[in-house]
């Protein structure tokens, strides 16, 4: 859970990086810019700030932001009744990314460990203009740089709340308290 | 057709308001930028420049520039076999475009009239962090404003060559001659 002043804060900063990299949105969007913390009230190490532009039953895209060192911690997009699970392209708009899938394990990870739990650790690292595409059913986890990060997401349509996360303590839809 | 030295201006403007917008792209990105004349050799006029970041079986994304005043001619996607005509989300992120999609006509368009071929004025004004979603089969142009656009596109997968123009003068695939 997140406190409302929490909630304020981690808005206006996502806001501060949208402006300063040139990134436009309308009133309405900044109204509803998403904070989530995955249950686990550690919002500067476990979060993810989200704008969803778009989530038709085909596409979605979104611009996301980490704040330095912020964990969006590990999931798997599985198939539903009728669906598959999610293909996401991630392009990094600022900062750099460590994202990490199954695979090969690289040794010396860049980056730091979360305090959620962690299983895959093949590492890609993305600076700004690189992208990686995540086919359905990949285990991942990502982190922003040291300075944070922007990244766009390019998607099929997000099911959020049929993410399954590896650390059982993990609730994926946003809670904001007093 | 265009020569070598229109597709290297325009490519080079097209770089350029990246780089005013805050657009950052890879070097290997800026080789490959696609300029489109759709056949009519009046590129100031009707053209699109456009770079593709993914193209999955199911997502793609594009960065799209419009000049001042240039159009994308009128088209459909149609559907083909084994899949559903592409359905596509514009997103304005520098300067303006004029939309036009079947239904009731608007009175007095912004748009000036282009040189190819159109025949829906239902008119749709995007300004900056403005979008509209295109579902299939939706014939459909676009301009842009007076001092040109930037247009984010989001979309299902491109299959350009199948796209169906109502001007028959229109080819889609590019070509660049000496």
């Amino acid at each position: 859970m997140i406190t409302k002043k929490e909630y304020e804060q981690a808005r206006q900063e996502t806001l501060k990086r949208f402006r300063e990299a040139g990134i436009r949105v309308t009133p309405e969007e900044a109204e509803r810019i998403e904070v989530a913390d995955f249950g686990l009230s550690n919002l500067p190490e476990i979060g993810l700030e989200i704008l969803t532009y778009v989530n038709t039953e085909k596409v979605c895209a979104k611009e996301m932001v980490l704040f330095p060192g912020q964990t969006c911690p590990e999931h798997i997009h599985v198939d539903g009744p009728g669906y598959e699970g999610k293909e996401e392209t991630f392009r990094v708009r600022r900062g750099k990314v460590y994202l990490y899938v199954s695979g090969e394990p690289t040794p010396d990870i860049q980056a730091k460990m979360p305090p959620s739990k962690v299983t895959v650790f093949h590492e890609i690292v993305l600076t700004e203009g690189q992208q990686y595409t995540l086919y359905p059913r990949t285990l991942h986890w990502f982190q922003g740089g040291p300075e944070g990060a922007i990244v766009s997401e390019f998607s099929t349509r997000s099911r959020d709340e049929s993410d399954i996360f590896t650390d059982p303590a993990i609730s994926r839809l946003p809670e904001i308290g007093e």
